[in-house]
């Protein structure tokens, strides 16, 4: 059977980062606890002129240009994202519109004429699912190449415990035959669990409840009568009487951290048994790198104590981790232990902390989370001149909802050649700090005008507003 | 190579319909246009205990009941719609969890534990592109079975050039090996142009200015202090000053339906095209029928005229047509009156008509439009005991925003056996009708009470409020 895999990444993070340590102070709470428990240092904030399409578009563009790929050749590009712009039109495709614009000198008109767009979306999981259908596809016919993109705005609500966490971004990959950076196993583990531990529902609010209440806040109070009038003669289109309710989007999750990581625990092992299932390996002995989705930096070592506890009683080396940390009936505290202990450390620090520290610099990127931690690992032994090639790496993603799938896949010959280019981390210090006040302001959508003017990045450049136009995005190269 | 494809079909509409007449006459225009122009007849409206998730759920319990399938050997559950109901969570973990709630007794608690399910989004095709990934799958692997579910509610304004177009429901589709109904020759035509003729942007007001329409609809003039005390003082969740803007969903697109049509005409020529290239055959010889999306019953003949005459002419048999209507320099005239010839009209009859049907009796159901349509095909046939095996299948599929996606497929032999207790027209003809009043009420979201109330439906049961639990949905089987 023939190798397909990745063949080159890209990536594309907003220009503007929050530096923890002075949101931690102004919120009253410790640095401390963030930066040494969860591994959080920065986060990327997006400018007021980019969104989930403006991410991915410039991830894509990275993609091309850095890698001199040739549009029309590409068949496929599927995005995953769980910041979607509209209800039907897919994000993918504002991502295609302005890129044809950007390389019709180059490449002619309607470089992507032929070229198969469309949105999944499972939580931070969707991008997982166009990567095993892209390769999928290329298994199936002759020097196919497809594109994934996984894109998406981490945004949490202010003040609330997930304020921390937010991030965002883009990491766009090239699905091929012969792949020079991670040649993939087609072997896929899956577990499914219908929860609501994280989701974006719309908010119903009935209008005339709206209004009575809106009424008193001017001091009115409306019998039923004058409500019933005014609902029906408002005249105004945000008052409509065409639906009883508004339903209104928040990009702000709904969300029960404490359960969502006991989600993530429960799924990730489950679809571990999943993949152990066909394939009757030692993954613990096999892959020299695990890489996680990552709410946070430190999300997955947190994750994984338990089942690396039960790989060393597999293996026969529990005894050197009771060695070191002694025995006790009292598993949580024994657990809890176990994830301190030197042993364990020496896990973190050769197979999953490498691929944390972008995490540490970004924050959650959902659905291209997964795909920043295996760049930071390749960024980071590339800097460090550490040869990854045959080494195997375990994919653990995980997606709210909920869903994990596991993979795995083999580092090519040729990651180095695809690497050099990245500069990863080079880009993440060439930021630009903003400080709590303004980072409030661009939450809130209070700041219009864009904060960052560099050129050659994709943004925004308006919300249409005809008839027929109303809501639609239009995107520049500045 | 082995054979793959559909092994099953089922389907669910909703127990209402609107009679199109009654509709035409209190909007005051022609029933003549409607039903003899575009094939309408009635159209399906969804109960006040309806959507997206639960006409899914019926196709899918209706799909593994009437075809004995055991759940824990379905390795992928795609659902493909535009009326997705979370930004994240996906619609098709919904499905699974009533679904395993009610087949818990039969199976055992998780049957899906271990199935991969997802959303994918593109307008009305987003289905088709889930159906090309679960046949690609099931290629790779052995044994493996897949399902995917088309499911939507076209919903348009009331009054609009829209409202004649509404209808609702769910198709799904078993993918296998060694299919029943029809096997999928692989190959794949696809166009794709990003546009903005039908899509669903969020509405994005800003509060500051809304709460001043809003005190004038009171009398109140507000200064720029007292606006911004307000806004910062509400105490209220709706008028929450965490963003400066509302963003509005609504089921209702907001599209142009002559450049939809325009555009639906062009990308489906040029996925033929493109379809062409890999497999250079001559489709007007080999298909014996033509599936289209078919956003009202006739769109497919429509916007297949300029095709039909261009394939007669390449088989040098035009002149039968200009034997017919004759010659003409107006070339648009001359379009019109071959779409309205014998000629056109037998072919029509033969190898488009019988997949109308249904959608005469039913309405725009987005991505589930184009299976229900074969559906109707299969039904028609087997009521009518017409021998389909063998027979060849032209899909063209087309989704707003815009991309077309062409396929073919041969009938297999044991369809009928698979379609026999289909029922079909049955179910059409069972359904309650709704006067145009109440429609009117159920559109507006007025009606609370469900109107139907029959058994061994699943339904919304509730929708959550907690504060981890805000908008999060409920189903039951009635």
């Amino acid at each position: 059977m023939k190798k397909t895999g990745i063949d080159a990444i890209s990536f594309y993070v907003p220009k503007l980062f929050v530096d923890l340590e002075k949101l931690a102070n102004k919120r009253d709470i410790s640095y401390e606890k963030l930066n040494k428990g969860l591994g959080l240092n920065r986060m990327s904030i997006p400018d007021s002129d980019e969104d989930t399409a403006s991410f991915a578009a410039n991830a894509l563009l990275n993609l091309i240009n850095s890698n001199n790929i040739d549009p029309r050749e590409i068949g496929r590009i599927y995005l995953g994202t769980e910041s979607g712009l509209d209800g039907s039109k897919p994000t993918s495709t504002y991502v295609i519109e302005i890129l044809e614009e950007i390389l019709k000198e180059k490449y002619g008109i309607r470089c992507f004429k032929n070229c198969d767009v469309v949105d999944l979306t499972f939580a931070c999981v969707g991008a997982v699912d166009a990567l095993q259908n892209c390769n999928d596809w290329v298994i199936n016919g002759s020097k196919r190449k497809a594109i994934i993109i996984a894109s998406d705005l981490a945004k949490y609500e202010l003040e609330s415990t997930g304020e921390y966490t937010q991030g965002a971004g883009s990491v766009a990959l090239l699905i091929s035959e012969n792949p020079s950076i991670i040649s993939l196993t087609n072997n896929w583990g899956v577990a499914t669990k219908s929860i609501g531990d994280f989701y974006k529902p719309r908010r119903v609010f009935n209008k005339k409840q709206v209004l009575r209440e809106t009424a008193n806040l001017f001091g009115k109070s409306l019998s039923e009568n004058e409500l019933e009038y005014l609902y029906n003669n408002t005249q105004s289109e945000f008052w409509s009487s065409s639906n009883a309710n508004f339903e209104l989007h928040k990009e702000e999750p709904i969300f029960e951290g404490q359960y969502s990581n006991e989600s993530y625990k429960e799924r990730i092992f489950e679809a571990l048994d999943n993949f152990l299932e066909h394939k009757k390996v030692n993954v613990y002995d096999e892959w020299d790198h695990f890489i996680f989705h990552l709410p946070y930096a430190f999300h997955g070592r947190r994750m994984l104590v338990e089942k690396w506890i039960s790989w060393l009683e597999k293996n026969k080396s529990i005894e050197k981790l009771k060695k070191e940390i002694g025995s006790s009936n009292d598993i949580e505290a024994w657990v809890k232990s176990a994830s301190k202990s030197e042993l364990y450390l020496k896990f973190v620090n050769s197979r999953i902390a490498p691929g944390e520290i972008a995490s540490s610099e970004i924050g959650n990127m959902y659905t291209a989370s997964i795909f920043m931690s295996l760049l930071s690992l390749l960024n980071n032994a590339y800097n460090e001149n550490i040869e990854l090639i045959d080494q195997k790496i375990g994919f653990i993603s995980y997606g709210s909802g909920s869903k994990a799938k596991v993979f795995e896949g083999k580092i090519e010959n040729r990651w180095k050649n695809k690497i050099k280019s990245s500069k990863l981390f080079e880009a993440l210090s060439n930021r630009k700090e903003v400080d709590v006040d303004l980072y409030e302001d661009l939450h809130k959508n209070i700041i219009v005008d864009p904060i960052c003017n560099l050129n050659n990045i994709i943004k925004l450049s308006s919300i249409q507003d005809g008839e027929f136009t109303r809501g639609l995005r239009k995107y520049k190269l500045s």
